[in-house]
Order: C-alpha cells, then sequence, then structure tokens
C-alpha cells in the first residue's frame, strides 16, 4: 500500500517533469526555432536539473520530435472532431480552416510552431496536411469543390491558411494593433478564421457569396486544448 | 598614381571581405534562422578575422538588416523590370509569380530567406508584399481581377506563392525527386512555377482555362541575380 503511494508520487512527478520540459521546449522553440535553442536553456527555463533532461529525452531533436508529435495529435483529434460533427465536404473544410486561424490567434506560440511545419511536403502525407488532403477528395469527389490541379489546390488552400495563420499571431495580443492600410487595403483581422475559410472556399471554385454563408455557420464544439 | 592604387586594391579588398561575409552569413542564415547563426561561424565560413566582421558591421542584427535590404533590392529590380516589360495586369502577376518560385527553385538559399520574410503583415507595406498589393490594385482596377475581401486576396494569393516557394526548395536539388502521392493526388512538381501562377490568377477570379494560358506567356527576359 504504502510502495504503491510511493510509486505512484515518483510516476506522477516523473510525468510532471516530463510535462515541463515540453512546455519550455515548445515556448522557447516556437519563439526561435529548433536550432537556436539549447538543452540547458529549456532545463533552466523548466526549472529541472540537466541531467534529469536526458532522464526523458535523448537529444534536442527527441523533445523536438515529441512536441511535434503532440501538436499533431491534438491537431488531428480537434480535426477529426469537426469532421465527425458536420455532414457538408465544404462546412468541414471551412470549420478546420477556422479552427487553425483562431487557435493560431488565441495561441500564438501554438501559431508559431505549427506554422514552422506547415509548409513541407512531408507535412501533406505524414503531418498536419493530410487532414486538407483528406477533406479536399472528399470535397472533390462529392462535386462540392472544383478543382482542376489537385496538387495546386491543396498548396493555395494551405498557404492561404498558412498566410492566415501568420496574419493571426501578429494580430495577437491583448489589445488590437492598428496595421494601418497599404493602397487603400487595410490590414485588419476582424473576423479572419471566417475571412480566411471563404477564401480557401472560393479558391475550389464555391462562388463569394455561398463561401461566406458557409464559412459563417456556426461551428461544432470543439475543444482547444494547450498542447502538452 | 601608386597611391590612387593602393587605395584602389585597399577598396577592393574592403568590398571583397564584406561580400564574403555578407555570403557566408546569407548562407548560414537561409539554412539555420538568424538566431542560430553566431557571428564567429560567419567569420569562419568567410574565412575572415573576428575583427574583421566589426570593420563592416555592428552586431549580427546589423549584417541580417543588410541581407534583407540586398535581397529585397534585387527582388524589386526584377519585379519592376517585369512589370515594365508587361502590359496585361494579369500576365504582370502571372510572371511575377513565375519568376518567384522559379528563383527559389534555381537558388534554394534564396528562396528559404525570402520564405523567413514573406509570411509577415510588415511585407505588404515595406518588403516584398507590396509588390502583390501593388500588382493586385492595378489589375483590381482594370477590372481584370475579381475580389470581394481584398485583404484576403493578398493574404490567398501570397500564401500560395509561399507555400509553392517551399515546395520549390524542397524539389530542388541535381536529381528529381520522387515525393510520391497523397490520396491519389500526385507530389510532382513540374511547371510548378505556371502552375502557381495559374492558381493564383483563379484566385483572383479568371477561369482556369484563360488562367492556365497567361500563366504560360513567354516571360519577359529578367536577370537572375545571385543576392549580394
Amino acid at each position: 500500500m504504502r510502495d504503491g503511494k510511493a510509486e505512484g508520487r515518483a510516476n506522477r512527478r516523473k510525468r510532471e517533469t516530463r510535462a515541463r520540459l515540453l512546455r519550455a521546449a515548445f515556448d522557447l522553440m516556437a519563439e526561435r526555432g529548433k536550432d537556436a535553442v539549447a538543452i540547458n536553456e529549456i532545463t533552466e527555463a523548466a526549472d529541472v536539473g540537466l541531467g534529469s533532461f536526458y532522464n526523458h529525452f535523448d537529444s534536442k531533436d527527441a523533445i523536438h520530435a515529441a512536441l511535434v508529435a503532440d501538436v499533431l495529435d491534438g491537431f488531428g483529434r480537434a480535426l477529426t472532431a469537426i469532421a465527425d460533427a458536420l455532414d457538408d465536404p465544404a462546412e468541414v473544410l471551412a470549420a478546420s480552416v477556422r479552427h487553425v486561424v483562431l487557435r493560431a490567434h488565441e495561441d500564438p506560440r501554438w501559431g508559431r510552431f505549427l506554422l514552422a511545419h506547415m509548409l513541407s511536403l512531408s507535412t501533406l502525407a505524414e503531418g498536419m496536411g493530410r487532414y486538407l488532403v483528406h477533406d479536399l477528395v472528399v470535397g472533390l469527389d462529392a462535386g462540392r469543390f472544383r478543382a482542376t490541379d489537385r496538387l495546386m489546390a491543396v498548396v493555395a488552400v494551405g498557404g492561404a491558411a498558412a498566410a492566415a495563420v501568420a496574419v493571426a499571431i501578429q494580430m495577437a495580443g491583448s489589445e488590437p494593433r492598428d496595421f494601418g492600410a497599404v493602397e487603400g487595403i487595410e490590414l485588419r483581422g476582424d473576423r479572419l478564421p471566417e475571412r480566411t475559410a471563404s477564401a480557401a472556399l472560393q479558391i475550389l471554385g464555391m462562388p463569394a457569396e455561398e463561401a461566406d454563408e458557409v464559412a459563417r455557420r456556426p461551428l461544432p464544439p470543439v475543444a482547444l486544448p494547450i498542447a502538452s
């Protein structure tokens, strides 16, 4: 009984240490990129001894891989929940895009981390891009989307979403910032998630009015878990 | 006469040292990002003494700013030459997009450097995005493009171009690499510049067939200078 309790405590502390290391690595790597972060910076930020790091991870690459897997896992669960809750493939794609942009705005570190992994071919096969590819193909096969060049449709929608994530990160913060205007175009992020979703649907051949309507439908309730 | 020669030689050597430092910083920062590069790594790669660095630049931020200015300057000259050579605003936009994707494929370091600065709001006002904004507004005002939401049109076209640059970088290399297929979509980069330009025109409301035609017109001759 006492031994069981002691082991439970030891396990809990080990889990907590691992979580603190992951959180610290997440913050540092989201800010500066993996290459610019040293292991001792992670352990200092996590308030953990340097030796403890190696009880949990073999290397900086190993903790980075664990972070990518964590973020991807949470991302996948959210997008699967959205797809399960909706019938219209266009609404699924719109809600997924809105989720990503909204979440990047609410948690800019998550957004930065995501952005570093969004623009890559391998993401289409193994990473977060595979959800986009799947939603796109479902919508095309259902006749809801049009695309003569499917790869370019994925690149264009993924790129537009990535650019919107970058804007959402920059516009995040407690106070709305004024970015002014360029050649009469106001740099305002109001309703950015819905506007990005509408743009994505228009890229896939949907008329603007219908795309706006689909992009404004109520979102299914999906939790926004903080990574790790 | 002899003094003039000596001064000419000293100036030339100074210019060459500066160029070597810039080239080394460009390579290292394109690979790893500014924050992950130390000044002594730059001087070692440039085969220049550490003290010489400070004859040319005050800090790492200063050499990075010089690089950004160099890349932006070359980028601006190429895009201005394209705009000057063509009349149709759609052709200007298509040729500009093709230039960027093509150049990223031919010089992946340049592409990586560009990518690090493409997805930012400030780029729309001061950086490379201002060329896109200008081309877009000219095409809209000429009735050649359609966009109900001009900011989202910029974000979508810029994002699509950035994603294509990322693909071009990955597909660069002496041998064509096979990236396979995902859900029946072949990850092939043949004619990527033209396909990206066509996608950009379609985002701006042009029918696919016309967009493909505009995106395949002969490019005006524009030099592809290597940065710095």
